[in-house]
C-alpha cells in the first residue's frame, strides 16, 4: 500500500454541489481516479479502461470553501462517495479529511459523518495527456444543450456521431445509417464564435462516449470544441462556479476503408 | 415500391404539439399507418392488429401553420417520429417535407434536420370504417378524467368493463370478477350531456384496449361516447386545438352463453 | 368463515389522506390486517411475518369525518385498498361500509364504488404487544428526516444500524463495516429532547426492517425512540392529524459471540 504521508491533518471543504459536478465529470469515464492535491487546487486525470476517452480537470482553490492541504495524492472510488451526496443540497459544505494512518477518507455533511477507505496508489496509473497540436477548427459553442440535442436524435439513427466543419460558418453534426438520417446545423455568431479556422475539419465519434460526456458536461453551459481531420475532439468546459476547468479527449472513429 | 408522385415537392409545418397528440392516438392502436393529404388535410384510419380497435383521425388543414400539399400519401413508422418529438416544446414548429425520389421523410425542427424512410404503401392496408346504425345511448362527457378514473379502477379488479345506461339519467362504468367489483357513476347533467337516448343500451370492452385508448385520450377532454346493446363503442373528441377530431371504434366482449 | 355479526350496518367516513397513512404505516410490515372498530376508534396490530417488528396503531374516533360503528372487526388486504386511494386527492372523503351478508368492504371515493371482499377472521391471528418496562433512554427527535438520513447513509455500508446513547447529551446513529462507516450525530436540544435518561443504551437492528418503517413514517415528524441495552426499540408517532398514534417494535440484532 502506498499513501503519501504529510505532518498535518489534511482538511478541506467544499459546497456540495461544485463537489458533485467534479465527480459527475470524472465518474463519466472511470469508477476509480486519483485526487492529486497541491498549492493550486485539486488536479484530476482519468482515461476510460478502452482508453477511447480522457479526461482532465482542475479545481482552483479557490473553488473550495477552505483549502488546508499538503500536497498529496488519494484513490478514490467514486460511486461511493456520490452516493452520499445524493439528495444533499447544492450548498450544504462538505468536509473531507485523510487519516493518514488508517488510509481513511472522512467526509463530513452537517450532523453526518462518512468514512471511507482508500484506493491503494500503487495500483493507479494515470494517463498522461497528449500534447495535441493546434487543431484547425476551435469553436466556443453558446449552450451545450445543442450538443446534447445532437446526441439524442443521433441515438436513434445510428452508433456513430460526425461534427463536421467546412467553413467556419457552419458546424454541422449529424449520422446516418441506411436511409435515416439527422443533421443538427449550428451557425456562428448564433450559435458559437469562432477561437480559430485554419481549414476544413471533420471527425467521427462513438456516441456511446459522447453522450455520457454530454451527459455528464449537462445543458446550458458554455462548452469549447477543437476539432481536425479524423483527429481527436477536445472539450472545454468550467466547473466549480468558473473557479475550475475540465477537459474532454475523444478519440475519433477511424472508418474502415 | 408505391409512393405517390408528386410535382411540387409538398411541405406542410405544424406545432409540435399537435403533430405528437395526433401521432399519440393513432400509436395507441399500430406502429405503422398511412397519412393521407389531400386539400381538406390530413386523414388517417388504422386498425389494430387484432382487429378489435379502430381510428379515424382527420386533421384540418387550418391545424397546420402551413399547408401547400398535393394529395399524396405516405407510410409512416410513427415511433421513430415520436422519438423525435420528445422533449420539444409544445409550440416548436416542425416542418414536414417528402422526397419523392428517394421516398424518405424529411423533419425540420429549428436547426434539427431528421430524414427517415417512408413505408412502402403497397405493403399497408387501410381499413374500412364500418358504417354502423345510430346507437341509441349517446352521450358528451365534460371530463375523459372521469372515465380514465373507472378505467384505472377496474384495473386491479378484472379485464373487461362495462358502459351501461339504463335510463338517461345515469351511465354507470362498471367491472366485477367473483366478490370484488368497481362501479362509477356519472350523472346527466353534471357529468354528461345527453346527445340522443332511444332505449337501454349496455357492452363491455377489454381492459386492455380501453386503457390503451384512455391513455392516448386523456383527461381533461370533452369526450362523445355512443353505446349499443353488446354493440361497439364510438369514441369521438377533438384533437389539434380544435382543427381536428378523432374516433375510436371498440368491439365489444361478447360473453360467452 | 367468521364475520362478526351487527345489527345496524357500519358506516365510516374518512379523509383520504388519513385513511392512507394508516394503511402504509401497517403495510410496511404485513399485506393483510385485522381492522377492530370500538366505541374508541379504529385499533390495528400486526407482526411481520418473521416476527422481528409489530405495529400497533390506533385512530381514535374523532380521526373520522363520520364515525358510525358497532364493536366490530374486519380482515383487510391492505394493497387492495391502497390500490384504490392512489391518486386521490388528500382531503377527498372516503366512506367505508361493511355488508354483514357478503362479508364485503363497500368503499365509496366521491362517484366511484369499489367493493372487495374481507378475509376470514378466523385464519388472523393478532400479536400480544409485549409489556415492555420502561426503557433506558427515551428521546423525542424533532424531525424524523435526520433518521430517515441515518438510514439512506447507513444501506451503502452494512446491513445494520446502531442507535447509541451514551450521555443524555448525544444520540449516535451509527453503522460500519470493515473499513467503511458512517455516523449521524444528533444533539440534545437541537435535535431531540430527553424524555428519560436513566444509563447509557445501545441496540442495532436491521436495515431491512428499519428503513422499511422510516420508509412508513416519513420525514418531517416528530419521532419518540425508546432505547435500551440490546433491547428492542420502541417508536412512537402521531398520524391522522394527531388524532391518533403509532408503535413500531422492532427486535434488537443480537450479535454473536
Amino acid at each position: 500500500m502506498v499513501f503519501n504521508v504529510v505532518n498535518d491533518m489534511s482538511e478541506i471543504s467544499i459546497k456540495a454541489g461544485v463537489l458533485r459536478e467534479t465527480l459527475d465529470v470524472i465518474s463519466s469515464l472511470v469508477d476509480e481516479a486519483k485526487f492529486r492535491f497541491d498549492e493550486e487546487g485539486l488536479k484530476i486525470r482519468a482515461v476510460d479502461p478502452a482508453h477511447v476517452a480522457m479526461v482532465d480537470l482542475a479545481l482552483s482553490k479557490s473553488a473550495f470553501e477552505t483549502y488546508e492541504v499538503e500536497p498529496m495524492e488519494m484513490g478514490v472510488n467514486l460511486p461511493k462517495v456520490q452516493n452520499h451526496l445524493k439528495g444533499v443540497k447544492a450548498d450544504s459544505i462538505v468536509i473531507l479529511k485523510v487519516d493518514d494512518d488508517t488510509g481513511r477518507l472522512t467526509m463530513n455533511i452537517e450532523n453526518l459523518t462518512v468514512k471511507m477507505p482508500l484506493i491503494d496508489l500503487s495500483e493507479m496509473t494515470e494517463p498522461k495527456i497528449p500534447d495535441l497540436p493546434d487543431m484547425k477548427a476551435q469553436v466556443k459553442v453558446h449552450n451545450s444543450t445543442e450538443v446534447l440535442k445532437a446526441v439524442k436524435a443521433s441515438e436513434s439513427i445510428s452508433d456513430y456521431i460526425t461534427l463536421d466543419m467546412q467553413t467556419e460558418d457552419v458546424l454541422n453534426l449529424y449520422s446516418s445509417e441506411e436511409l435515416s438520417s439527422m443533421n443538427l446545423e449550428l451557425r456562428k455568431g448564433k450559435d458559437y464564435d469562432v477561437i480559430q479556422f485554419s481549414g476544413p475539419a471533420r471527425s467521427s465519434f462513438s456516441l456511446d462516449y459522447f453522450s455520457q460526456i454530454m451527459k455528464a458536461i449537462g445543458g446550458e453551459k458554455e462548452l469549447e470544441l477543437h476539432l481536425g481531420v479524423d483527429y481527436p475532439l477536445k472539450m472545454l468546459f468550467h466547473i466549480g462556479e468558473g473557479e475550475g476547468r475540465a477537459l474532454y479527449l475523444l478519440a475519433p472513429r477511424i472508418e474502415n476503408v
